[in-house]
């Protein structure tokens, strides 16, 4: 399992958001408190939006994040508005960038903490569902990464929440045929450059934590003394796997089988279900 | 492309063949002379048998080898009689210890020089084929990994040589269908712990480099003065992507499309063809 | 703050120390329960003495020892009946294999625990002080590296118990002269190839755990159906910075200010106590 | 030895100088042309400033920078109009990140070709004459960067020409003390976030090579149709190890024991001469 963080908003500095609070990400990597393992030393990545870009930026490295020197300085150099940062804790694929969040494609990241249940198993006939075309581009060996190619191929790029909630489906009727109980475990973010979704299912109803930033002239109202805030926009938001600090007010759960979406000025909490593969025949 | 060394024959301290001789495997690592790149520095890796043990044991990593230390301090400490060397320059894949050779799967070994032409657009099918009790098992990206898999799958663990054959005609097959023009380049090897195997081969009839070394008794006629030659078996055999120094008489070409078995006490040449799959219906 | 093992005695595979023990180094690594950090990510090493070698052999690297595939393999294929292995948590210099432990010089092998007070402070004076011809040698940043370099400076290849003490009481004095109250803090492996000397120390005299096995034919007597004991020699012996696991019995504080000796057929406790530098003039 | 690439001028996408010029750096890291080793795979390194930050970036990395995907992410998508670039061959000091250039200390960015010839031997005498609260800020072991901080003792910060003659007399000097014929040979960058200092001198007066671009509006007369050329401001200036390409009139080499300076709207060259230290006494 992993720990997350998905930022949209005012731009900052990275480091405002990833070294700075008191239970930060790299504070995370050495010491979750809400993930399945205390330690996510497997690898670390960070993706950020700049304008003018192609595409976004990624920096992943396959040391913990908490002794990474590029990571720092990267983080304590660039700013962006729209960024995601990812700690691994491997489930059992191996130690290499290519398996490191978030992953890339176009103008997409994507992020997950959880895994599909039994993976070894479903790995082949879930890869057999991937678009041919996009096939090519599956670099490393994770779940993870299948479930973005997944959603790619189902229309990630055209409606996220359906092609996510045929993704899920997907795996859940795959899994089942292959007798998997709870096939589907996640906390997923998917951004485009403006606009970021995080969705918060499993299919035992029974999801890793998800948290969202509470709406900022709220959070200034009940801490007028917090300069930090004052620095952000109205609209600044962010997701996360577990709370960044002890911030009373400043973190909401997102409820289970809920996904939400944030843009700018903008953002909604919707429910989510997984969309079952239509028969044939 | 790649370079590469197979030994077989009496136990040696690995840094005899991978170090000391003059154009020995890392100085190929720098200065290939023969290989379609001179540079061969996105990792490296070697396997070796020792006695008792039920796997051989692999050291891979991602830098060069030019500059690894833990690759001379296992070199010069660990002592074996069958043993594989690799040194990698990517054709596209990503440098990441699951795309070093050599692969393993149980008690075999396997390395590989040359490419699948066309491979991302031919690795689907290709993944396809591998038998799906096999498939959890591929952890890296390359054609060369596939190439092992696909080999397992049809029956190398019974008929090596068959079934590399049948490989190479599934490839070629497949190319086909998908209209490369020449789809495979290949100087492999492949053994069992007792057993070694070395095939040349291109669709193109234009194979890779290789060679192996003359009989050790043939050779120390020829340099009485050679000490290393003295402590050699009888049957001790190198196959190579390119000679290691410049000992007259030392080496010998294999011929294209051929293939080499080394055994204890017993070595041939034997003609290589590819068997093409059997067309059903 | 680090953990390491040391052991002597009958030759086995490495992995039967490293890895199957319930609370072995690799889960330290993880969850340590004594130590100062419980996550000791910041690279590991090993160091094995094998016969016919001029020196140990070395394997070192900066990532976890937990997800690093080469020690694995190597432990599974490597016997021997003198090693070290270590794992890190750097208390502020660079995660770089140079810092890695064990060191090596010549025949002899050097594991730390603990560490030099204020060391960026003392650095400098304590570096002027190693033997100008083997300061050339010297090529990370540690503290432990340093009191390699200062111990074999004074005598290490002569008397180790010495030379150690006279390191200790160097460092102290060096320490006091700038002011720092406690200057060292260490548990320590030395070996020779032959010998293995453990010490532990420290100027406030609350030094880190320290451990060693029982006697194996004591350990066997009182646990006759733990079938490892069997294989073992009788003078095999451990030495540990927390326990392998929770057999009764097995295990012995090393008592504060002392440090045990281990040779074939031989092994004793005695007091430490640094020796101050002799004053000059 | 190594390679080296400085830039000051127009804020340009770091890409534009590292990857998309015909023999760019990351061309030069496998075939250089002028460099003593073809291959330049031991580590790279870049050093870039931005608006605001209280230091420069510098992202360093262990191996070879033609493989490296994080460098090419951050090429691709940061800006600067001040930056360094350095690719890595050792002459035998260890393949680490404290061991890549640039080397930073507070606002300043040092890099370096060349060599202190017979450093191990001279190493010792040369790290006492460092001042002694700069000594703990040594991280690696190589001879660039203890260059770097005898300049930072000798006054780098107030007068950069006349502290790297110092450092480079006292080099002198002290090699001579050793028996050492000719001590130094060095291409030198260093800036301080607004000016850059290029430095080309060696004891034997036959120094690595080193080339400055030609003004830019000369350049764009002679090559209008260079779209390139347009977007640069006339004071933008490259110095090189080597040219990156092959445009006729833009590269010209920095004469033999000479320095440049460059800084906004101004540049100039000047003969350098070594500064003996003061004979005390």
């Amino acid at each position: 399992m992993c720990r997350w963080i998905a930022y949209s908003g005012s731009p900052v500095l990275l480091s405002r958001i990833l070294f700075e609070p008191a239970h930060n990400l790299i504070d995370q990597s050495l010491h979750s408190r809400m993930g399945v393992e205390t330690t996510n030393g497997d690898g670390f990545g960070i993706g950020w939006y700049v304008p003018h870009a192609r595409t976004p930026a990624v920096l992943r490295d396959t040391g913990p994040a908490w002794s990474n020197r590029n990571l720092r300085e990267v983080a304590t150099h660039v700013t962006s508005g729209l960024f995601f940062a990812h700690i691994r804790a491997t489930t059992g694929t191996a130690v290499q960038q290519t398996n490191c969040h978030p992953f890339r494609w176009g103008r997409w990241l994507w992020m997950h903490n959880g895994a599909i249940a039994e993976h070894p198993r479903l790995r082949r006939d879930l890869a057999l569902a991937v678009d041919p075309a996009l096939y090519p581009d599956i670099e490393g060996s994770t779940d993870s990464e299948l479930m973005f190619f997944l959603a790619l191929t189902l229309g990630l790029e055209h409606d996220p929440p359906d092609a996510v909630a045929r993704m899920a489906g997907l795996i859940e009727e795959t899994g089942e045929r292959h007798g998997v109980a709870h096939p589907l475990q996640m906390t997923v973010a998917v951004a485009d450059g403006t606009r970021l979704w995080a969705f918060r299912y499993s299919s035992q109803r029974a999801s890793r934590s998800l948290y969202y930033s509470t709406e900022v002239d709220a959070l200034r109202a009940l801490h007028p003394d917090v300069t930090f805030l004052r620095d952000l926009s109205d609209d600044t938001r962010l997701v996360v796997s577990e709370p960044l600090g002890d911030l009373p007010g400043a973190w909401n759960e997102v409820p289970e089988s809920t996904y939400g979406v944030v843009e700018p000025g903008h953002d909604a909490l919707h429910d989510f279900q997984p969309l079952r593969p239509a028969r044939t025949g």
